[in-house]
């Protein structure tokens, strides 16, 4: 692998303030409707700020050109909002795009270009049936190495759970685990496609039974439910229906200001002071399935620019697009040795009240994925955590620090930014 | 209109070299063998160099989502050349993608965060039918409000031909002189799609008549041929054949270093000493079709920050994807007075030989216009002609400074960069 030489930037940047729409499957909204509700979120939060400060768009977006047959997105969204003339660009790394948008945008920002730049997310799914949707996610894949020998994105997470569970004799009953928690706090999250915890559907599911006059399920916890093909169909072994995330409609946005004026806009800037971006091949050329090397990589860039180590990251939003991504993710990253992150879960580390507190949002998994929109749903994650207005879901203990972990197809791409509170 | 402050870049960034595959028609090319030709094209001009001192991969690309099935391109191509793990993006801004992908690059070498950046732009536009090319290349338009009431681009232009003809009074034989120029121009560039001049065209088409014993038209000169549906059949009047840009495959790539080390990677640097990017919503919201207002807006940030004015242009590329783009676009830049243009090309005056060469290359009409690849490509061009070493389309009297003028959708995205030799 080559290491990059570290570089300063040449000044700081600040997250001013974020928005999100709701997540979830909306036929009446299209990607100009969620934008602009996820505009107004952050609007709404920013008392007397003058939307003409924005000197730069930059929107991460996977595929509006599949799902709505309209390209060209960015100058379309901002002009839809009145930022026109300024200037606007689409930025694609397939689920990666938001996230390496805002990486972009800061580094705009520290060339000394603009000091007021809007980084957006969206992508509107839910246009396309099913099956289509899955052929249009699939193109983040590799069609000539990947796609054309028959994967799509359930297969290629289930070989990388299959080659974890071999190389480490994980217990599969990890992946519940990651799934219950991320639902525990998707419950607890207004923006989130499922409100529900697993608990939850899993008694609104008897529930229906039995007001159907059907037979009643014997699931008495969680466990029963989702190891049960009728609670938890099997969609690519050993990834079942509750192992993957959704698909989404969903805009977020992120105001991004230069350090030194980060105060004349809010009162509660959080800094971003690591940042890392990294790239790979396909799947065949890995020397292995159980980590990604780009996560690798893009981690160590943002610990090394922030100073950072992983034991100094109070929270993580990391990539769950299925439950073994996040077990992954928080041994790419450090939180845990490598192969020991499945007992981390199951051990109850990366709840809210754990040692290192991960997706508190509900992650991809129950927040929802509208793919280009995730990465800045992300950071919009960590802002509340940071500033302690994240409600029910707050992590306790005055969190400090925290990283986005942000994923383009099976690793082809990976984007890690850190951020801190220093109020 | 809003005026974006001026901003000085904290550092400066010059082109070390430029690549480029042959624009064409290739049923046997992707994407990765068109990449691939462009950048052993870069490879081979640059002794001595490792190009794994390259930090970053910025590839402009407008769909090959869409014609190829194939999103998430830019670690692909990155890998395909032996360069992961590198930090790799694609942005999309149509048919600006490249000339975008080019700034952003040089922003984020401006930022301190990179010194040597690979910048690419790609497009395999051939490999769908022409009448899905033309529904693909529509969804760069405004589904909403521009594609739905049954535009493509051939009418978009067309109606900003009648607007402009219909304000200035102007002479629509000045398209077939851009027409003419730019077939005269791409008749020297080897890498051009088109390399025969239009009056070539029309002999041989003579040529083929008299061999089939048909009636051999009685073109006498290139205004007979033009003028005539024989040879220059109606698109969207008067928008004809030959004002049309054709469908193309191409790639081209430059690289991009900090100021301070250029020299070390080549005895030709040309620095990049202005830019600007704006953007703008659908042609209905356009106060008049005659001139593309993000245009001027480029324009303005990048005269402003190289410190010149239009006269100060010795050379332009300029996006010709219809004939009258051109003529506009020589009046938006300032190099031309408002309705002016269409005397000037009938002039003479953006010849190889007048007073303003323009698309030199051939532009987008001859070279070639494989849309992702366009703004790049434009670099390349001015990289030659600056360095002297165009070959038999070099302009005289040492031009010294050159400008790009890249061009999304109808406006929606323009991008203009300013270069200059100082050897």
């Amino acid at each position: 692998m080559i290491l990059m030489p570290e570089k300063k930037l040449k000044r700081g940047v600040a997250v001013a303030g974020v928005g999100l729409s709701k997540f979830g499957a909306f036929p009446e909204k299209n990607s100009r409707d969620l934008f602009v509700e996820a505009f107004l979120d952050l609007m709404g939060s920013m008392k007397g700020f003058d939307p003409h400060q924005i000197e730069a768009f930059y929107l991460g977006n996977f595929s509006s050109d599949q799902f709505e047959k309209q390209a060209h997105l960015a100058p379309i969204l901002a002009s839809w909002v009145g930022l026109s003339p300024i200037s606007t660009l689409r930025i694609e790394d397939a689920c990666a795009s938001s996230g390496v948008a805002l990486r972009q945008a800061a580094l705009a920002i520290a060339s000394g270009q603009y000091d007021v730049v809007l980084v957006g997310g969206v992508e509107k799914m839910t246009s396309l049936e099913i099956a289509a949707v899955t052929e249009a996610l699939g193109t983040a894949a590799d069609a000539q190495f990947e796609v054309s020998v028959g994967f799509t994105f359930p297969g290629f997470y289930a070989a990388m759970a299959t080659a974890y569970m071999h190389e480490f004799q994980a217990d599969p009953k990890a992946f519940y685990h990651v799934s219950i928690k991320n639902h525990n706090n998707g419950a607890l999250n207004e923006y989130a496609q499922f409100r529900q915890t697993i608990r939850e559907i899993m008694e609104s599911k008897k529930e229906r039974a039995a007001q159907k006059g059907r037979p009643v399920p014997a699931w008495e916890d969680e466990f029963d439910f989702l190891s049960d093909p009728k609670g938890n169909p099997m969609v690519a072994w050993p990834m079942a229906l509750f192992d993957c995330s959704p698909v989404s409609d969903g805009a977020a946005v992120a105001l991004l200001v230069s350090e030194e004026i980060a105060n004349s806009f809010t009162e509660t800037p959080i800094y971003m002071i690591g940042s890392g971006q990294a790239s790979d091949g396909a799947l065949p050329e890995r020397e292995n399935l159980y980590s990604i090397p780009a996560a690798l990589e893009a981690g160590r860039q943002a610990y090394q620019m922030a100073n950072l180590g992983p034991d100094d990251i109070d929270i993580a939003e990391v990539h769950d697009c299925f439950t073994i991504a996040e077990i992954i993710a928080t041994e790419d990253l450090g939180f845990f040795d490598r192969g020991k992150g499945w007992q981390a879960a199951i051990e109850g580390k990366t709840a809210r009240d754990g040692i290192r507190p991960v997706n508190t949002s509900g992650g991809l998994k129950a927040k929802g994925h509208p793919v280009g929109a995730t990465g800045v749903g992300q950071v919009a994650e960590i802002w509340k955590q940071l500033n302690g207005i994240a409600g029910e879901r707050q992590v306790q203990g005055n969190p400090k620090i925290g990283l986005t972990h942000n994923v383009g197809g099976t690793g082809q791409t990976c984007v890690v930014n850190i951020f801190e509170r220093r109020a």
